[in-house]
Parts: C-alpha cells; structure tokens; sequence
C-alpha cells in the first residue's frame, strides 16, 4: 500500500509500505476513508522531536473496517468507524474512569502510520466507534475530526470547566484551538475569546462562536484578557500550543480558582513552581482521552449540531502529503485532509 | 506589647513591639489568646526565604476581641474569634467563587505578627469568625489550628477530591500532612496512605484515620504507591512540603485523571511540562482559602468530631517562641503552640 513516511526534518514521502495485517485476535484493519495531518506532527517534521529513522506518519484515521480478529465483537467488516490516536482496551480502571489515553493497554496510533491506504487498529473492540451509516462524503471530513482535532479541543474545554456562567478563552489558534472554541460554545459557555492574530482563522473562530478576538500574545495578551473580564482573568482557559509562553500565557490569564485546560503537548515546558502556587489555578490537560467523548461527538455531526471539518482548509491526495506538511508548516493552511 | 521578632535565620526574639491599633474602619484588634508556629515560618528562620530587616512573625491566630473599627458588623468587643492568615473581605467574585486567599483585597497576616499579645486584622468583617462562646481551654488549640494548619490540610483534601471510594495519599508528616489525613477521613476517603518514616508522626497518622504507612521516600515511596494500588496510583495525593522532590513524589504517585492537592507552600519547584503533560494528573493547590471553611470546621471542632489540636505537641510561653522555632526546626516538635 502507498503511505506517508518521514524520512528526516522536512522530508516526508509518500511511498510503498508493507499493507497491515491482522497480528492479534483483538486487531481490525480499516481501508481509510480519510485522513490528515496533525498539528503534533509538525514536531518531528520540524525536527523539534527527534526520529531514530525513517518513520510512518498520521494517527487520525476514518474508514470501512475490511478484517476483524477472532476476540473482536464490537465492530465487523463493512462498517464505517472512527477511533482515537491512542488504541485503548476500554474496559481497565483507567478507561473506566475517562482516561482512555492512559489505558493500561494503550498502543500510540502514530507509530502505525495513519496516513496511509490501510491502517492496522490494536484493540478494535476498546478503540473503534462505528458511525449509524456510512457518512456521504460532506460529514466525513468532520467524522474524522473527532479522531484527535475535535476531541482533542473537547477535552480541552471539559479540562477548562467550560460551562454555562463561563468566560473562556482560547490560547492558540490551529485547528484544536478553533475547536476548542466550538466545544466551549456547545458546553454553554457565555463569552468565548480567541487568541488569534490571522484573519481567516479569526473569522473561523467567530464562526464556532468566540465573542472577543485578542489579538496580542505573551504580557499583552494576558493584559487584554484581564482587561475584557474585570480585571480578574478568565473562568476557564483552554491551552492548545504547548510552548512555554503558551503555557504561561494560558494560567497568567487565568482567574484564582479558575480553569486551565490544556492539550498542546508540551515541548520544553518548565512551569515555575512557585508562580503556579500563588496562581491559585486548577491544571489540566494532556492527551485527549477521545474514546471517552466518541459517541457524543459523532451523534453531534450525525445531527448536523457542529461542523468541525471546516478546520480542514485544504484537501489533497494522499500522494501529496509533502504539499500538505509544508502548507502547515508555513501557516498556509490549518489543517489538511488527504484522500488515500 | 510582646512579640515574635526574626532579626536574621536562627534569631528569633521576643521584644516589645508597638500595641496594633485601629487604622481603618474595617479592623478589628484582638487580644491573643493563642498562637503558634508554623512549618512556613521555617523557611526564613532557615534562610531559604530573605528577610530584609528584623520582621515581626506568625499568622495563626485565636483570641478576644478587644476593639472593632466603626464599620465592622459580623463580630464584636468580648467575642471569641479566629481568622485566616489571609485578611479578606469576602465578598469580592474571588472570594464567593471560594478563594478567599487571593481576595483582590486581601492582605497577608503574617506581615503583621501573630506572634504577639495582640493583632490588628485588617477586613475584619470578612476574615473572622466568632466561635459560639468563649471556648474552654482543652479546645483553644483545636480552634487555633482551623486558623492555618487545618485550613490547609483540609484544603489539601478537597483540592485533591479526597472523598468515598477514594484511595488517598499524604505526601509530608507535617502538622499540614497529618490535618490532610483527618480531613480525607472527614471527606469519607476509603484507603488513607500517609507517607512518614517518623514514628510519633505515624502513630498520630494513624489516630487520624491513615490506614496505610509508607516509609520509603521518593522513587521508592512511589513505587510502593503503586504496589498498594494496584499498579495505578492513588486517586487523590496531597502534598504538604513544597520542595521539588515532593511535588514529583506527589504528581508520581497519582493515577491518570486522579488529583494533586498540592499546599506545601513551593520552594525553587519547577515542574517538567512533558511529564505533567503525560501524567494526566489533575494539579491545583494553593494558599489554602481557609475562610472558606472556617464555619464547617469551627463547627467539627465544637462538636468534638475532630481534634485537630492534638498537632501541637510543644506547648510554651510566648516569650519561649525561639525554642518553640528551634524544636520545630530540629523535628524534635510537630507543632510548638505559644500562649501570650
């Protein structure tokens, strides 16, 4: 099958790799639908993460489940599926709790290489949630958001306690802080902020709901914030960058007793202990646990509620992935859908 | 009047200082009928925190109203009374959302030296909280203890989301880690592990409610954490040191999605963002909004639910406050009270 492979910084090829094949009793193999490049893979192809060699790309993924392993009941071939970027039993103490990304179980979908034709799925039972039907092709795009982008932006704003009474706001403008803007909009939020100084992403933010666009970043970001919401901060920040001046601008914007919500994974983050003490602001965050939110999210977009796949500003062949890292790379384009 | 004076680390001093009085229409004097020292005390009696010039010490406080400034209503001349070592007006959004401890108006008690016969408190209409009547002398130390070290201990606990079904871990044997342990018991948690290799300190643990002792420190009180829960860690940890060994001890012990309370008031800590990231450990903590509480606690106490006082295990004069220092320092003492 073709897939995309990166074989050093900047140098992503989409070429022949070996097809998946069922390994284990509790495997599905999906034919792919859909899908995209990450924000998050934007680290290695930038050469922020380091890889040992050449290194299969992608762990957002929709398709038609084409095999199933013996153990697997929950799904069967020929039905439409989507699954979160870490595979999870589901079932474990963790799962149970909402906590599908730190599974006992748990196997990273990135190392399987998700922008490809086909896509082995570990756990199919614990990770997959098949759609009513199979989507026409305008709800796929959206389908496949919830693989990470949107669930990613969801967990961010439930992390934030966005609610009803709420000001939010949003730290980061790629498609996950897009998204976390439309999640804090349907948990209810009064007043969302986006933090975005580029013009199309502003009016995407204002399409998913925000109420106020800050355009400062770092100390004068913070200030306007403070500015907009009595001085005080905001109820609830969502984090969706993961630097170190993301990070402190989200809990320096950030009310006593408030919320910081945050997913962009970190890199080179170092927060200051004592600031963190006297900030008074509750922390959390990390990878997305998107099994627990699947099935709201896609009776969501199966009802037409929300329309995540807007963030996808470009679509392309599989064949052209390269096009697609470099659009985002350069902030040319959000996010990018490819079409094996 | 008397007072505890820090003239350089080690030297702390009994001497007369000027009697407080009422400077704003909102305070109030109050004539000590009890004191103490707190672990936070020690950081500059060690020289880890600088002091700029001899400073007036402690803010922990129970006593007799003497005077009220003309604007004070909720308390009055002859009441026996007890206030946060944060004045704050509580009626600002910060303190109705409960964070009393970052009041926009709130003012830090220890500036004005508890340590004394007597105090002026600022605000105080919404820092103090009279007790029913005037207590006898066996619960003076119970209701001195709600002022901080309760407070604390019992904001670890919620911060922590210690509660029924919970296994709940208590980083620090401090007088704050000990009040986090009965709070987790009074919050209904299941399984209590205190962490101490000092035996005293085990032996009240465990009058406390602590159903489990870990001696080992570090990794491997982490590790031992993890034995005693399945692998998983404990839903609930609170932290009550404030060094980074501590905190990573706490964030370690936890199981994704469970809760750090963290009140160990933190020192040079900085926390590694990946790690955090990956922990999906919920963090919040604080300088404990102890007015929060008062009423709930003073109540606890008054019924004779719970003894917090039992902490104090050196009992002296005021003008004794520098061995008071010296014993808690040296950990020959939990908790040194000081009758003025």
């Amino acid at each position: 099958m073709r897939g995309a492979v990166l074989h050093a910084p900047g140098d992503v090829r989409v070429e022949e790799r070996e097809d998946p094949r069922i390994l284990l009793p509790t495997d599905a193999v999906i034919r792919l639908s859909a899908t995209c490049v990450c924000g998050s893979d934007l680290w290695p192809y930038r050469g922020i993460e380091k890889i040992t060699g050449p290194s299969p790309m992608g762990h957002e993924y929709v398709g038609i489940v084409e095999e199933v392993g013996s153990d697997v009941r929950n799904v069967q071939p020929g039905q439409f599926v989507v699954g979160s970027f870490f595979a999870s039993d589901n079932t474990c103490e963790i799962c149970r709790a909402g906590y599908q990304s730190s599974c006992i179980h748990r196997e990273l979908m990135g190392a399987l290489g998700a922008q490809a034709e086909y896509l082995r799925v570990p756990l199919a039972d614990g990770t997959l949630v098949a759609t009513p039907d199979v989507p026409s092709d305008d709800l796929v795009p959206s389908v496949l958001a919830v693989s990470d982008v949107l669930g990613t932006g969801w967990f961010g704003a439930v992390a934030a306690e966005a609610g009803p009474g709420k000001t939010v706001a949003v730290v980061g403008d790629g498609a996950v802080g897009l998204l976390g803007v439309l999640a804090a909009k349907q948990l209810g939020a009064d007043r969302i902020i986006a933090m975005s100084r580029h013009e199309p992403r502003q009016k995407l933010a204002i399409a998913y709901g925000a109420t106020d666009i800050v355009s400062q970043r770092g100390d004068e970001g913070v200030a306007r914030i403070k500015d907009l919401t009595n001085g005080l901060g905001a109820h609830s920040v969502i984090e969706a960058v993961g630097t170190q001046e993301s990070m402190m601008q989200a809990i320096r914007s950030t009310r006593p007793g408030g919320h910081v919500g945050y997913v962009g994974v970190a890199h080179g983050v170092e927060l200051p202990g004592e600031e963190l003490f006297f900030s008074h602001v509750h922390l959390h965050g990390g990878p997305a646990p998107v099994r627990r939110f699947l099935p709201e999210l896609i009776d969501l977009i199966w009802n037409r509620q929300i329309d995540p796949g807007m963030v996808y500003d470009l679509v392309l062949p599989l064949e052209q992935a390269a096009e697609g890292y470099k659009a985002m790379d350069e902030r040319r384009a959000i996010k990018a859908l490819l079409h094996p």
